[in-house]
């Protein structure tokens, strides 16, 4: 398995040069574009990786399941689900979803900014501190790693770049879809979007999300297994921002991108994948990341269809 | 498995009082409001019935991925993907999507009308006549019933008040997508809507999707496995209109619905199975059929996350 | 005066480089592309012409208004504010306006495609050869020229690359909002739009709508004085499509644009114009026309604001 | 003319149930509901009231042709023409008039609250103290009254409820359509939006414009003629919101409207007309108001076309 990864490794990197790295903040443009990696924990307890697994990047939108779970470890699926919508939007993962004067919360969904910033509201906590304090916590252990942080220069450049985030923020609140200060709540959002992982972090989490909330190896319950069927419905119809139909063909599993080049894949019951590949498609997808998926899926069988 | 059939069909009765008859063509408004059938054909072979699962009704849009499917036999997924998007639209599925006076073909999706229409020009046949006939003879197969026909009444009332898919034909025209005489085209789509299915043969056809292209009994290849995956993958993101997400959640399989009542749910290697319960939520999905299916979901395990 | 209008079309002539001719049907991008007339009738009667004045060319969209008249003619406007709305749309001329699922008559105008064509519904007659007949008539009328007929090599390409006012026509009709059979209300507006004329005619006419009704010369009533009114006030606004408002700055009276390079200015109380130059901006407006008016109104001080 | 004044608010009273006060921001859902005044200042200098003409209340939109005005006199034509759009968006005052990802600055309109947040950016002055104290001076000057000044209690309550404008703001400047900090740049609007006039006030902004920049009386020039006949064919399309058509109809005239209930009509040569009656129809105009100035215009003939 370690040949197979290296050698789709060196089959997909030349696709890093198809893609462009995130710049939108000035702290994310930094990163090298044709870095590509790839981590495999499987269902026997098995590790694998090739390529640059071990890089650190920051988690960015891959940290949306993560928000969500906890919203409902907090609240329960019937709170949440009445906060926010499950439908893909159709548009890009930072549209502005509102036509003809109304902004329904049927019509977020927790894996677009605006309903990730909704997750962000509904966590429990007395303080924003208290509050982002626990989304670290819940991805320290849903990734097995209890050095995960908030890479600080990222949160100080999403902050200061934050413009079209707060635009959505004060949306929601002018349409009484946001109870706390917008400031506040940007808060916990930016600093978990910031939260800095590798390859190995991600596949972790996604096999906690393949195994039904249980942890690899100590096979440990983080979740339950009705919010990880949850969870990985909507990776599936939106989780890959408005390519998702697109990989649902071309892949067939539940799996989350970020625009730090992250990519996280959920193989129901037999394993979790993370990528690294930070050069993008107009989509906000890392190009050679989807690249590596398709072909491993095609290898080893992993579509659900 | 009769049992619990036939008691979530007793169950859910209720719910058709929730829906209501598609009324936009006056042939669809004559059925009586609470019927509820299911049929299910699983992997062993076995088949299972309750309630109304013999009543005869109109496949409608439960024909997309039948009619994406012979543009595949035709065309090949490479043809058929740079003439049809795979997206979904987040949008009803006779939206007029269109926006600032573009209209790519990357826009369109097979399980929406559009999209459905653009297939139809795709399939072979030197005549429209040829094409339906064709599109007929794969429903039978994929049904493994012979007898399979159109519902003549049904069909001239959908050509007598399809006013909507004629605009929707027109526009796909007036942009370059579509090539033949639109009269044509929709006479093929109109008729296609109108095949007259029951339950048993919507379980075969999932059936067939479910088992990589195989029927049921025989194991017969109808179609290649590569297009079933690629079928199932747009029914899992697009196959209940814009309530897919919510469907994927509360239910977990890849499906398809029609605003004649009918569902046609795919368990990937384990079941097909075919439901009828036409009165309709407002995204035009099957009130009672979705809750029964979510029931039987639960009971059996059956959401693939 | 005359020597004014020579000098303009000197000054403006080169403005025609900077636009393209239309050539959404065939018919159309046979013209010239570097004509430049215009022609003027004042209030004392006296009649100036420049340039290409006496080229003919199809009248387009300058017909809607005329549509407007005769239907409000023929059913007051009580009976046409409640099925043709008077706001400005915000898109092109041949923009589908719809939004999420509704289509309502108050979205719909009379200067804009969808608006025109119910305008041709509500015109009386037994048949659409009569409505055409009466549109003609009333046209000529306005024009003060009998000869004026229409252009069958424009007619017959009109109709032949019609798809998109065929969907729009079609829309209309599944909303509702359209009684008749779509071809013969189409037959009807490809016919109006194929009216051939020459800047004189426009002249003309705009002199009527400036002369609130009344002919010059004769001083002949064609229209009421409340009508005028009223047409003039849409034309102000929504006169040249998406362009009005610009329009309404730089030259400041009521116009309206056709794709045949047509403009018929209305200067109240002082004068009719009209303009000829095929070459249009992306709003489908003469370039070198608008120049020319620009230009006329700042030396005669034309705008009523 | 008294008498016909008096007579018109009698008449028009009722219209005053048909309305509802705004209610946006708490502070302005505290006025009368049926109050209702007007005030004309006419060429000949000589001045008419009848009704409620001396109540207070704030100018809210009627501050955006006077922003609009600064912005020119700071810049001039060409460079503020570049930064704001002039087409109706045939959308409500405070829609995202955004689609698609894309926000140009020809899709704001200075008479939409975007473009007149745009505008306060561009008005001179080192602080945003500065900008807000010259916005008052001008509003002083337009109006003839060194009374005029800020209701502290609405602009502390524009404040604690600006998320709507919050939202337009940081989305401005996350397109790069807003170089200073947005807080900053709403503190002017805000504090503009929150002036407290009169009728009479209103009737000479109104004459100023009117009178191709001049004031009644006095006959001192305020602002360029250029500068007023700009924003009075702005006013034309696009100052009473998405009933702009309809006024043009009705009315004829140049004028804004604010949600405080103001109305500020501009008779080109003629007079200048304040109007105050707070209940507003759904698109945010006064309806009395409209009413009082249809038969005004009626009585008068005072439409331009």
């Amino acid at each position: 398995m370690d040949e197979l990864l290296e050698q789709l490794v060196n089959d997909c990197m030349g696709y890093t040069k198809e893609g462009r790295v995130a710049s939108y903040i000035p702290e994310l443009s930094k990163v090298s574009p044709d870095a590509l990696g790839v981590y495999m924990i499987a269902s026997d307890g098995k590790h694998y990786g090739a390529g640059d697994h071990a890089a650190h990047f920051t988690i960015q939108s891959i940290v949306k399941p993560i928000l969500l779970l906890q919203a409902l470890l907090d609240n329960g699926i019937e709170f949440v689900s009445a906060r926010v919508g499950t439908e893909a939007t159709g548009k890009p993962f930072d549209a502005i979803n509102v036509s003809e004067q109304r902004l329904d919360s049927e019509n977020l969904n927790p894996m677009v900014n605006m309903g990730a910033i909704v997750m962000c509201s509904l966590i429990h906590g007395d303080t924003y501190q208290d509050k982002i304090r626990r989304v670290l916590e819940l991805t320290r252990r849903l990734a097995g790693n209890r050095e995960i942080d908030i890479d600080e220069a990222v949160y100080a450049s999403e902050k200061a770049y934050g413009s079209k985030n707060r635009a959505l923020a004060y949306l929601l609140k002018s349409y009484g879809l946001l109870e706390d200060p917008v400031e506040d709540v940007l808060e916990c959002y930016f600093q978990a979007c910031s939260i800095s992982v590798t390859c190995k972090d991600l596949a972790n989490i996604g096999f906690v999300l393949a195994n039904r909330g249980r942890t690899p190896g100590a096979n440990e319950r983080v979740v339950p297994a009705a919010y990880t069927q949850y969870v990985n419905a909507i990776l599936m119809t939106c989780g890959m921002y408005n390519g998702s139909g697109d990989f649902a063909i071309r892949v067939g599993v539940p799996a989350k991108s970020g625009v730090g080049g992250g990519i996280m894949a959920v193989v129901p019951t037999r394993m979790g994948i993370g990528i690294y590949s930070p050069a993008l498609d107009t989509k906000g997808n890392s190009v050679a990341g989807i690249q590596l998926l398709e072909k491993l899926s095609q290898q080893l069988y992993l579509s659900i269809f």
